[in-house]
């Protein structure tokens, strides 16, 4: 299973765009929302002709139709136990603890699993305003370089659901292809030897020691089973051009 | 220090966009990129309306008159000691290791200390074709859901600079605001009694298992100091108000 396994206490995250005014970003929010499997979209205030527009999110029309409108934060947060805004943290004199993502990001899936969480962005050009934050328990922001703070809304919302999503416990996966073995990299090697014989590669050919440098070169290249079984034909041919006998 | 600090090494890591088509795309990687602090991007085969396009996007107009054009993928990763492609993993067989980003990331970073490499997006319908993944030593896949795999360019690059610029040791940052004294605490306590007394509230308002409760709910809500000072005033209003007297 190479695909994200969607855990049942995604269901109680609400992604709340609060004054979003291009059809572009609700969109993108959308699907990367569907990417990762938080489908409760909740818009404050939308700019209408915004949020029609973006009915055509690739992937992500279920989702925009059955996103939820309000007229205030105060009524898209009202059934959460717990709400956080985001913040580019400009200019603003914060009020409130902020968190990283990475820190802040498991205090919001620990609480998925008791009750549901908002979480706000807010417009493209202002973020949320002193007044939407004064509805938030804590701040989270996406650290990002100080030449350059300000995020992408869509790639925002993205940025904050992978993290969400992301497996701590992540290891990594076992290789698709087997590695040749020890027996097939020696065949290689003792080809490899025949063709630089036949060849005339100056005599350090037959010595010991080049013949133990050519086999570590050859097993630095880590083969895989069915790359070396493909490389060993093309020697074989070439030894047979060489010698016009079939080597061994 | 609240934003992110740029390491050096970042420097080594080459964005390479290879076929991108949507202007708005490659201007979201650049603005991503600037965000996290990778400059250095190479396009492949840009369709040149595209390219031109994107020099608006916001705040990455110099990354993008620096970026480097190339014909093939072979040129665009020739300096690089390693070549890594993303993929959303549908239909085709892969013949490469494939990583998740969070199992990835780390070993690219390990990689940037040594010498450069290329992280190559393919175009927004196809991805990086078969062609284009011989030319890498490794895949890496952002986990999606199996019912919407495939991400948006912008915001695929965006996650993955966000996950390689990731603080592997980020701690939760101290409180930026004082947590009020167990005295203004008690004060409080104090206060909110005689209030509840002056209005008339039920008698078990003088009652020492009454008064803990109080207190404790008190405690619970963790004021600030300056909150505290702030609703202190409050009760004492209320408190005049109800007695005509001012509390002491």
């Amino acid at each position: 299973m190479r695909s994200l396994p969607v855990p049942i206490e995604f269901d109680q995250l609400r992604v709340v765009l609060v004054d979003a005014r291009n059809p572009l970003n609700i969109g993108a929010a959308a699907r990367a929302m569907s990417n990762f499997g938080f489908l409760r979209l909740r818009v404050v205030n939308p700019y209408d002709v915004a949020f029609e527009g973006a009915r055509s999110a690739v992937g992500a029309a279920e989702l925009l139709a059955q996103a939820e409108k309000f007229e205030t934060v105060a009524e898209a947060v009202a059934d959460c136990t717990l709400v956080v805004g985001t913040t580019a943290i400009g200019h603003r004199d914060l009020q409130h603890s902020l968190h990283r993502l990475e820190v802040g990001a498991p205090l919001i899936r620990a609480h998925l699993g008791s009750g549901p969480c908002a979480l706000l962005f807010g417009s493209e050009k202002f973020g949320l305003s002193n007044r939407d934050l004064s509805h938030c328990n804590w701040l989270m922001h996406i650290p990002t370089r100080s030449e350059h703070l300000s995020m992408n809304l869509g790639q925002a919302v993205a940025i904050c659901l992978y993290e969400l999503a992301r497996d701590v416990t992540a290891r990594a996966e076992p290789e698709r292809v087997n590695p040749a073995s020890a027996a097939e990299v020696e065949r290689i090697h003792e080809t490899l030897l025949a063709a630089l014989e036949a060849s005339g590669y100056p005599k350090q050919n037959s010595s010991e020691s080049f013949q133990s440098a050519v086999r570590r070169m050859i097993n630095r290249l880590r083969f895989q089973s069915g790359d070396a079984e493909f490389f060993l034909g093309m020697l074989r041919q070439i030894v047979w051009k060489l010698t016009k006998t079939k080597p061994t």
